[in-house]
């Protein structure tokens, strides 16, 4: 038998769709969420983009020829290049500065997540690593993509139309794609001990991630 | 100005006191915490034990010198050897099967705190590494300690007696001096802005033990 | 197609050769190494070991799973409790004591092969690791065999008699047999690419060997 | 006490007058190096600068804030992009192809150099990194001052004009000044324990890259 992506997620459906479809995304496409959700949302996730460029930094060193050194490090450059000077922009929009931002203290459900991919990392290898953080690139691009079939998604008037468009930008959505190739290739290739091992990272992985949603909707540090 | 353990604990101490006398250590001294919630902090805490384990592995691997190679050593044999062992000893008296702890999923908990020591440990050095591990081989000695204060505990009885009886231990007393005096010797050697850094990692270290203790008492997955 | 241990050893038969029967090998079976080679390799195999240790340590905290993470505990103890010392006292016997061990500068072939080890590790995952260990370990198990086969082996009055007993010894010799196991278990589930990857390390690790023998027998720093 | 980077060098002025002015350099600087040592030489330094990026990218996981984070990513981005294109043009124009260095065999002083500095990485901190790291980026920037003093260094006609450019450029000699203020700023805080711990890694450091030019001379794989 031969793995691919969609494997993963098949595994833990409910825990896939609880991420992908949570209240706080919903409530992002409707535009009902809290100005204060959003806020602290947005602030924690500044944390998370920096920690996430970590995490490609760590798959740049771990590459092992240059195909995957030359993905890693394109993955880094949307996160610590790309993003992060949208979200700081973004962020300065919604009144909250970058000097504000390097004085934030991390809430509990940024630790986790960021700290479990590190750890998936380093114990593993290179595909234990995407694994990890595949429920972020990826799932952020289904979340994309769920909101623009979500009946009460509105675009007009949506406070949040801003964050709506960040992550359905082709720049986003491609390297969500090149994400997904990249794993389907190496998934092919895996016994079906080591995918159990893979599928296990990923469900937790994904409910670190709902953990960071929630946190969000519950202003929780 | 030269630093040691206790600065640590006195720049966070609304943090170090709701950890060492949270309602689940003082419920545990009295006899009154409820079965469920020592059994939920039972098995996570065997899965707490292996990370610990692999913990002071990494403080071995990353030990510049044979003196700290060997206290690093002297740490994971008490954890990998002499812990692992009583735990799964004490957890079949409670009737949990080394197959049943095999089986168990991870609680959020057990994953922040575990994923942060090894993030602290990889990213930083041996010193980062054992500041993040003090919360817990230090901290435990602390609650064993503050339990023997605490009018309230009550020895005759207590189902939990045998709990109190593992940490009070001079094994486990002797361990946990042994490392202060190890952090002791190497924060007198930092600067300020080093010792900042230690800080923050530590009060990090300690809001994810509350975390820890808050789940099991409210048995969350 | 299924791999297994063998398999690594005959991608690269010259290399496994020029390590197995090397000029320092075959000259310690005879008896006729200079002393002053020796003594070198002696003093240097101390710095290696300990660092071996620490690769045993960093194979302890890469563990997926028990059975894993006491496979390498169980390599770890041998090399930092048992072989550790018997080399201590071994070098006393020939008059370099302890402190003069921990003195020591490290050798180029030192640094290149221990290094080399850590890197395979960290970059890649347990099995990484293990590939990159197996030329010592395993090794110098058929180092072992091959002097009882070898014609000009002399057992009597040859001064590193008791080198060879070490090696010979149904401890070291047994942990090689589990750790040939343990590789050949894990190789039958790799696919071709991934092969070719750890036969590259395994390659390299067996150069950077033949290179410490080398370094030995010419006495370089 | 407070220390500087000269401090690291004046402590091992042996090793550094070794490394800056080996023949390797000298003869680059006459154009007396013979082909086939420089293309020994660039076909290894290709390999190198990947795992010097690598290294960088280490140094961005390991960073501790955003300004660490952001020196090293300005590092990673010199070598990975930058440099390494720069190389690879060069390899160009002396008949080397991109897919031939691909294929290429790793040389044993190549392995030796970068792996030390990967594992000095992992088993210390940031600091410890940057100073394995600054025997090649602010060495070569030394070495290529010391050839633009060095009597018989020719400029016209050559064969080696455009390696000198290549390391006398604002970029390259702005890059290792950027560096010798990051490692002036973090040695001014370490105690003499700490600093003889980072000397000696310098000076091991500074050794590997002395065999790296020697294998370019004596084309040693």
């Amino acid at each position: 038998m031969s793995y691919c992506f969609n494997d993963l997620k098949n595994t833990h459906t409910a825990e896939w769709q609880a991420y992908i479809a949570h209240d706080f995304v919903r409530q992002l496409g409707e535009g009902t969420l809290s100005e204060a959700a959003f806020r602290h949302y947005l602030q924690q996730d500044y944390l998370f983009l920096l920690h996430f460029g970590r995490a490609y930094a760590l798959a740049v060193y771990k590459s092992q020829n240059t195909r995957d050194l030359r993905h890693a490090l394109a993955g880094q450059k949307i996160i610590l290049e790309t993003e992060l000077q949208l979200h700081i922009d973004y962020c300065k929009e919604w009144g909250i500065s970058e000097e504000a931002l390097e004085q934030l203290p991390e809430a509990r459900a940024t630790l986790a997540y960021t700290r479990y991919v590190f750890d998936a990392g380093s114990r593993g290898n290179l595909l234990d690593l995407h694994v990890a953080l595949a429920p972020c690139l990826v799932g952020y691009a289904e979340v994309s993509q769920y909101l623009s079939r979500y009946e009460k998604t509105t675009r007009k008037n949506n406070p949040y139309e801003k964050w709506l468009q960040m992550y359905e930008s082709d720049v986003f959505q491609n390297a969500a794609k090149a994400e997904i190739e990249w794993l389907d290739e190496r998934l092919a290739q895996v016994s079906a001990e080591r995918f159990n091992e893979l599928a296990k990272t990923f469900r937790d992985a994904t409910r670190l991630e709902i953990d960071f949603w929630q946190a969000g909707l519950e202003q929780l540090d």
